[in-house]
């Protein structure tokens, strides 16, 4: 899940100034459509309201640790010196806060429960990064490639911790409720992440389109989807509300991962993103790749062939082509869109006024927006 | 704190039979004096209580990590056929049980929080084999050295989140001050371990005392003392019986830590433990080493120098006598002496009746019971 968090030209966070060994490039604001401006400031909002929180608690941890989790926070520089911060766009934060509001709760009720999903979310970027041997995250080096491997997986570990203990001294009546679905979210995630890991080693050709979906809805649509429960519970809602507000969550976290992967092979319509191709050049199983090899038709097995061996220069453009013709380009907009239909169903189902609606609406469009 | 497991060969479970890759050497059962023979029983019956909790936690993960946890706990052998179980002894378990009887709170009502304990501990472990790279445990090859580190390291992260959801799932009042507790305790055995790898790396003599007891304490006395603490919050304790209880386990976990660094030096007096001078061939900084070296005598300087390079063939004994002469031995040994004390008063302020602080005295003499 660490896609939306790589999209750091169109955060709403200010650019990263200030000098420093691990300062990015400079980052343009952008100002898209209205729906991406409404989002921009739900965004921003959460951010101010969860920082503070989330902030405090990192400071309570001991010191080595504290120091890495304040640079994977891009509050600190790589040496210790303070950073303007580009902790990422606080999207399960506002995603928690805006279903509390939704269901006609007080958004500073979850404050701490938002709180407790971003350092979750964050112990397992830390985690992941050090798997995937991920060098960059957010335009800066990754926190093992900086501090090394014990000190990252230490400090996701505290982390994780931290998450629980915000939830375990919650006195909201809903904090027990929501740290059974925060425990529950953690282990699918790293089901997610295992079954990725485990994807990378085998043959594309034996991965099947249910395991890669399953995978996705694990990594990417599980922690959306506890988010919008975690808002929900914090509002009191009832238990077919706390559902339809998780299945609205992961249905929009599916879509985004849809687009995400499209993006991978055929670049991003708006040019922020990754460049065009880089899923293929790392032979990446995506979501299309894995439909257009279940294809059975003549590209498909092209395609296969292609996989078989280590990119090689200059075949770029036939890949990408093989697995459009496989009908993967298409599967995977129609699943986009399907996705997205699903989850404006089970939130219209919890929630009926579209103004109270409207917070949640703006985040899924945003997160999914590069489709536009 | 892989040190309390790895006295297989005093283990009160019995010797794991069965064929199986995996299988370790055939254990002989030991019967102490009367003081182990009782400790024995408090730890079985722990084990008994608390392994149905534990096991249906580990169960209810997806399928790939279930498969890691059940090799980590000996349930299963590496192939995944079913093993006679070598789970470790229990003892932070046993801990909870006896502090919560202790405290004059029932047994059964403080199983989960047993279990969720015994969580914590388990994904300490698999995550430190990671870290430090050891390759056996249990007389078994570590998770990580059968399934890979991804796998060792999301399980452990699996198993963190199933302890803290057992406490968020539990009915029982104390639950949520307990599940900060445990919390507390993650990051403070996160923070144990990170100044372990890095110390690791650092120079002998640039190693204070204060450093390396701050380490024992965070890796070894904290858990003990949550395991204490999480106990007396189960029996409804008020809060300075509570931190009584935790600092019990504490000064008892570090009295086991001076007496395992004697016995990583001068060997086990009951030939049962690691092979004498395993800790000066490993260049460990042990705390009877690191005493040592800040004796300023000329034996401390002697120690340095040796220290200074890799081991070599045939200097054990005067290393050994080099941390002797320096007054790390009889520092250590007064040291374990001095905790024990300190332990048992810390006892006696919350348990006055010595028939029910029996459990806990038992437990206490059981770890560091090769220094007798």
């Amino acid at each position: 899940m660490g896609e939306l968090m790589t999209e750091t030209q169109q955060s709403p966070s200010p650019a990263v100034e200030g000098p420093g060994p691990d300062r990015g490039p400079v980052l343009v604001r952008q100002h898209g459509p209205p729906e991406t401006q409404e989002a921009t400031a739900v965004l921003e909002r959460a951010r101010t309201s969860v920082d503070p929180e989330l902030r405090r608690a990192v400071e309570s941890l001991p010191a080595p640790l504290r120091r890495v989790a304040l640079y994977h926070f891009g509050w600190e520089h790589a040496d210790g010196t303070p950073a303007a911060g580009n902790a990422g766009k606080a999207i399960r934060p506002a995603l928690v806060l805006a279903a509390t509001a939704a269901l006609g709760g007080h958004r500073a009720t979850a404050v701490r429960a938002a709180a407790a999903v971003e350092l979750v979310h964050n112990f397992t970027l830390l985690h992941d990064d050090v798997m995937d041997r991920d060098t960059t995250r957010r335009h800066r080096p990754t926190a093992w490639a900086v501090f090394g491997d014990a000190d990252a997986v230490l400090t996701g570990d505290a982390l994780q911790a931290l998450a629980h203990r915000l939830l375990a001294g919650d006195p909201h009546p809903a904090a027990s409720a929501a740290a059974v679905r925060l425990a529950d979210c953690v282990v699918e995630l790293c089901a997610g992440q295992q079954a990725d890991t485990a994807m990378e080693r085998r043959d594309p050709g034996d991965i099947t389109l249910d395991e890669v979906l399953a995978m996705a809805e694990a990594k990417t649509g599980a922690l959306l989807g506890c988010a919008c429960a975690i808002g929900a519970l914090y509002a009191g809602a009832d238990d077919a509300d706390v559902e339809a507000l998780d299945a609205f969550g992961r249905e929009a976290g599916l879509a985004f991962q849809f687009i995400d992967d499209v993006i991978g092979i055929w670049g991003d319509p708006r040019s922020t993103g990754k460049p065009a191709g880089a899923d293929l050049v790392a032979r990446k199983k995506s979501l299309p790749v894995v439909a257009a090899l279940a294809s059975g038709t003549p590209a498909a097995a092209e395609l296969a062939e292609l996989y078989r061996v280590p990119y090689r220069d200059g075949e770029l453009e036939r890949t990408a082509d093989a697995v459009e013709r496989a009908g993967g380009r298409d599967w995977a907009q129609i699943q986009a869109a399907d996705r997205m239909a699903a989850a404006l169903d089970h939130l219209a189902r919890a929630v009926s006024d579209p103004e109270a609606a409207e917070g949640l609406l703006s985040l899924a469009e945003f997160v999914t927006r590069r489709s536009g």
